[in-house]
């Protein structure tokens, strides 16, 4: 049943609307974010980044395929991958939803000439699209395995709902993904090309499009190819059907599984469907894949995707850190289908997820000045990786600090869009009240389904710290209600309640201790407040014992944010000589003395460690040759932890063979602890090439 | 200064003759091994893997290709990669080496009319290759990036080579590869194409041709390949130059790196470069990167090659046990060089590591029917592997059961020439006397460079039992030295001496405690024997510390054999149920208690452990959603081993957040012990699907 009553697709500003769902989300109208990190994230996006993604796209020619479509000469001039196309659509969402969220005349005129080269390329059936279909190119969808029509046609749906929803749904961007959606349902209807493409998108840009639009062919056929996926359509390809989801039906899945991004993006239509279409066995197929994806198969910073070779999620507790994919579009698809699943059905969970990998995924691509990004994400960089010159496009997404453009380069794009709409993530309304999901400085103007109207200002140095005020500037005739959510790395946290009316409410002083999330206060009256506080100490957090790629050791958050050991602060202290392939002692060598909780001075966090055993100059050793006398050697210098042979077997030379009989393992002495500080995460890597790494192990 | 006097290249039927060195190599003539496992796997090898191989080059039309050269049409008819000539190669290799240990009238009958085959296809100028050049075809050496054009002749003159040295020198095979190698030099050479092969193998092929025909031009040839790597000659494509080793000088390297069969194929070239040119300098670079990437880069089992979207070296220390790539052909080139540098330097721990290798990985790899094969080697298997079925191509190396056959089948024929030519690792000479390498029940005919004789007969059990017996059937006249390697992985060993002349050696009872390394003892008479017992009882091993993914496990050795726990085994003993993905508990949830260390009862090795914490079925949790109350209960179900947080965070239900507040660890109950085997890892998976594990988490 699509679009019951209630419907108010068209009318809201934001991303994903659904038309039935325990949570009404908030339109960029209705929520500013006014200051703290997400504002200066906001700023740097809209000032530079924007700018920056239009400035590489021309010069890339992948804005340019669009006037050779129409001057043509696309069959020999055409530059860039299959799915180049995609990324100008992507910068047009991010453009759209910064319209939305403040006028600019300079920007929209920049959108407005892009929306021109971008419909001069389409064709009179509605297909748009550079790589496929003219005189001497390869005929439209002939590979659906490779080609990403389907997917780049779906990134044009989501710019146009973006378009639509933030007050121009006569815009001429809006025309074209209309003209373009009537051709992909007539083409792939249930008596066209049976059909899907191999990398998901269109099911989400599909179903809201449909929704902008009130168009409930879209969403069938968003449905259709949700349904199609898990039955062989694609080919059997090197890294198995499973790379595309074409193994499993979504349905039946357990878990979110193959390419990380593709099956994120396929989650979050399966959800839009499912929604839409009150299918209540998919969502909660989608979600069980979500929680388990969450409990086994997400690292620590909520990154996705362990492994390299197919950007694809590994088996579960295959989570490595020196070998972390964590690509960036994965976790703003992780956040998409996150965000879905929680205006569905509530649930703190889903806001921790969402908070999670915003703050130390999606935050960390960017550099603080917005104009190179993180592809992958690494946990631990072993080599210092090399810089890229500023004017250089990347070939590898890996092994390189941030870049200014890849000749995949999703990833810059995916982070303007989400930043431009970061807005959207903060509250959500319901019948009885506001939610407030993700803290930060913000004026919230909210209309409740009722039409009843709710202002609150939050005021907070959040993360930096724990206390979140939250300042009643309007409320409604009635009762209403505050839900608050209290995440689960807070170990503590106390709300204090303070109606307004003079009398402060939960008992004594008004301050009532509340464990991890949701918490329901009474709605106070205009002037009226509610602080929480939050515990942001810094902490040691340990590994479920399943994921072997970290055991004996320890990472440290403070709040939301998972912090790291940057070889720069590492010397800066004294510890640690060079960090070369090999050479020298660095990050690689640190222990940390768990007795000894992480503290905070200053907003810098410290913990106490230092350097296992005894280091050497390797590049000289090894010349020298291994063998029994090294290794012996090793062995001599070797540690049990207290006789332990569990223990690691100390500080070797490096130059031996490394396994040693625990018998033959003695003990070595304690290092010398110094007091080491950390950086956090989504900060690291912007003080030239380091070595860094996130799980510490433990003396 | 090439081919000094005493050169016998062509004179030895073994792989590998130096004109220099420390020790002198001996003929499959004069090594014959007798029994034991080893001629167990030259048995299968001889009787059902050589055939194997040759019907599916047939069956995937390998070997028609050649035929299509004749008969024209290869430009549309040709199958297969294009690196599919070498596998027909080094069948030719394998068969060329089993012929020479044994003469079999069928098997020459077959080799002879492959031989007319390949033959047939070879161009007026000597170029020798069914995938370019032809009318049709692309150009000759128009990619050699990808090519594979003179890996694949590199291939031919290693199995001419073995022809050549199994006393057939004019052997028209032989022929083909000497045509081939003039117009390789004529067309590479100083003042020719300046290019290099993307995949190393012509390097050593030319040198080994070279020695066996006597040929300087052609070891000048592969000296000018060797130095040309390393100065940006290939293209640089999406891994970097360092997949195919263009970064590096070869001799400023300071540790192999790169695709490792590619590393190790153009380090065993460079070394027999190194040692026919007399440059140190080159000889003492390929040592240190041998040195320094067993020291770092190599698992406990002797595999190389951490990464499977490269099938190349990880940095150092990353060695990630789930994603061991650990190609078989990565040891298969190992062996090669361990080899060359053990002949040009002496030195025991290279032939500790070609024990270890062959040991556990190239005896891994086949199936013990010699007719389905690992092409990569995990260390952890997580999730049962899927069964290929005897008459199926396998797509991937990976995933995978062994296989029959793959698209890129590299190893069959790789192990295959390595098993016929197993006895040439047994044993040397110099002109003090004999060196014993590896053990194996065997007949030694030696003849010294003095021309005098040496006969023995080496009586063992080994690997099950350390007790090796060498007798001593002739002797030369005078004195004349037996040297013994004791292995690295004996904790202890004694040397028992009888000269024959009715007075034993080595004092009171002739008895010696040696330690580790090379031990010299003076050469018993004809009807002497010397006995050298090394302790095989098993052990726990560590890991270096550095190697982060499998800190806090151990790992069980028996002499050289690594050992590994296998599901099946687990369940036998009423241990673990299912095993399937994430669903049921098996090898991901036992701990080992180190304190009892391992034992033997009847030749299977036990250890004492148990399953960590208490299990769920996570089908049906994973369905009913993650988030702060699963996670609560997995905290609250959570160990610390001690109240140190360090220790992992205990055992959890596999449905909530995996990462746990430290102070919200709270301990779990000991688990209960069982008596649980273990089997040799070359062995595993001979029971059909199963999970397996090498490193053992510890109490």
């Amino acid at each position: 049943m699509l679009f019951p009553t209630g419907h108010r697709g068209a009318a809201t500003p934001t991303p994903v609307v659904p038309s039935t769902g325990r949570l009404t989300p908030l339109g960029l109208d209705q929520v500013r974010i006014t200051g703290g990190p997400w504002a200066r994230r906001q700023e740097v996006n809209a000032t530079a980044t924007l700018a920056h993604i239009e400035h590489w796209l021309e010069r890339e020619g992948w804005l340019g395929n669009f006037d050779l479509a129409v001057s043509g000469g696309l069959a020999e001039g055409r530059r860039g991958r299959e799915f180049s196309d995609s990324e100008v659509y992507k910068l047009l969402e991010a453009m759209a939803w910064e319209l939305g969220r403040r006028p600019d005349d300079d920007l929209r005129t920049r959108f407005d000439a892009i929306v021109l080269r971008v419909s001069a390329a389409q064709e009179p059936d509605g297909y748009i699209g550079t790589r496929f279909g003219r005189p001497g190119q390869q005929p439209r969808y002939t590979d659906l395995e490779w080609g990403h029509e389907l997917y780049c046609q779906g990134h044009l749906y989501q710019a146009a709902a973006a378009r639509a929803r933030t007050g121009k749904p006569d815009d001429l961007l809006v025309d074209v993904a209309r003209r373009s959606a009537d051709h992909v349902c007539a083409t792939f209807g249930p008596d066209g090309n049976q059909g899907i493409c191999g990398h998901s998108e269109v099911e989400v840009g599909l179903a809201e499009l449909g929704r902008a639009l009130g168009e409930p062919r879209y969403l069938a056929q968003a449905a259709l190819f949700v349904e199609r996926h898990g039955h062989g359509v694609l080919a059997d390809i090197e890294f198995g059907r499973s790379y595309y989801q074409d193994v499993v039906p979504v349905r039946e899945s357990e878990v979110l599984h193959g390419h990380a991004v593709r099956a994120n993006y396929l989650a979050a239509g399966a959800v839009d469907v499912a929604v839409e279409t009150g299918d209540a066995e998919l969502l909660d197929a989608v979600a069980g894949q979500w929680a388990r994806a969450q409990a086994r198969r997400t690292y620590v910073t909520g990154g996705q995707g362990s492994h390299h070779q197919d950007e694809a999620f590994g088996d579960d507790w295959v989570l490595p850190p020196d070998r972390a994919y964590s690509e960036t579009c994965a976790s703003v698809g992780s956040v998409m289908v996150s965000w879905r699943l929680l205006l569905a059905r509530g649930g703190a969970e889903y806001a921790d997820a969402i908070e999670r990998a915003l703050t130390n995924v999606v935050a960390t691509s960017p550099a603080h000045d917005g104009q190179s990004f993180f592809y992958a994400n690494t946990l631990h960089q072993r080599v210092p990786a090399e810089h890229v010159a500023d004017d250089v496009v990347s070939k590898r997404a890996e092994a390189s600090l941030r870049a200014p453009w890849f000749e995949v380069s999703c990833c810059p794009p995916n982070v303007a869009r989400t930043f431009a709409s970061l807005a959207a993530y903060v509250a959500t309304v319901d019948d009885g009240g506001v939610q407030l999901h993700q803290y930060a400085p913000a004026e919230i103007r909210a209309e409740l389904p009722s039409g009843e109207r709710v202002g609150l200002d939050v005021v907070t140095d959040y993360p930096a710290d724990g206390r979140v005020e939250v300042r009643v500037v309007s409320a409604p005739a009635g009762d209403w209600t505050l839900t608050l959510r209290v995440p689960a790395w807070s170990a503590s946290a106390r709300v204090r309640v303070d109606l307004g009316d003079g009398v402060g409410g939960g008992g004594e002083g008004g301050v009532r201790e509340v464990g991890p999330g949701l918490v329901e206060v009474a709605g106070p009256r205009a002037g009226g407040m509610v602080v929480l506080d939050l515990d942001s100490a810094p902490r040691f957090v340990v590994p479920d014992p399943h994921i072997d790629a970290v055991r004996g050791c320890v990472a440290v958050q403070r709040g939301p944010e998972v912090l790291c050991l940057e070889s720069v602060d590492l010397e800066a202290v004294g510890v640690g000589v060079g960090g070369g392939v090999g050479v020298g002692r660095g990050v690689d060598d640190v222990v940390v003395d768990t007795s000894v909780p992480p503290w905070e001075v200053d907003g810098v966090v410290y913990v106490r460690a230092g350097l296992r055993g005894a280091g050497a100059d390797v590049s000289a050793a090894a010349g020298a040759g291994a063998g029994v006398g090294a290794a012996a050697a090793a062995a001599a210098d070797a540690g049990t932890g207290g006789g332990d042979p569990a223990a690691d077997s100390g500080d070797s030379n490096g130059t031996g063979w490394p396994y040693t009989a625990a018998d033959d393992v003695v003990p070595h002495p304690r290092p010398e602890l110094h007091d080491v500080p950390l950086v956090a995460y989504h900060d690291w890597a912007n003080r030239g090439p380091a070595t860094m790494r996130v799980w510490l192990p433990t003396l």
